[in-house]
């Protein structure tokens, strides 16, 4: 798949996001291909609005994601292929995670001060 | 100021996140130090509960600040230091960049399935 750009293109809200903080393990074990994978799975999903991701070169990483409703997470987060993706990256890929589910209120970008 | 660790100790939903999406340009001009002002500015605001950040190779760039209450962003927006920053942002440091605000109503850990 080709790459998107970085900035996702998301509705005016309300709508809702994902904010997935981790830092990563030093084991590779196919972590490349599954987290494409799901980048790939997660833009399939019905209520998927977009991601942004970073991880810098001590392997701190962000990646958010928007959802057009909380229902849309609760059936990405139940996905059978996406849970074990999430059992393999809690047991190999991760040091520590954290997510938080919230609903987005405003929104404003360069161009527009809010 | 010590660099604080990379994931934020935040207490039991709900609270209020902001989540900053950007790139860099490649224009220094004080960069550094007036994002470590603005860091150490933020955590003396009254309902800032933390921050993470990342910025990778590309100057592709995520930080999400976690607060009390709406109010308390809205204070922090208006603080006149960091709108002084905010004006530089805009027009030097900053190729693009996108804020969302957003009411944290879930939040779990990797030892705490969710």
């Amino acid at each position: 798949m080709n790459m998107p750009p970085f900035f996702a293109r998301t509705p005016e809200p309300p709508y809702y996001v994902v904010i997935f903080t981790s830092r990563r393990t030093a084991a590779d074990a196919g972590y490349g291909e599954t987290a494409r994978r799901m980048l790939e799975l997660a833009a399939a999903q019905p209520g998927f609005l977009g991601v942004e991701s970073v991880r810098d070169g001590d392997g701190q990483g962000i990646t958010v994601s928007y959802w057009a409703s909380a229902e849309a997470i609760a059936a990405w987060k139940a996905n059978i292929e996406h849970r074990v993706a999430q059992d393999e990256g809690r047991h190999t890929w991760y040091e520590h995670y954290e997510v938080r589910v919230a609903r987005v209120e405003r929104a404003y970008g360069q161009n527009s001060p809010g």
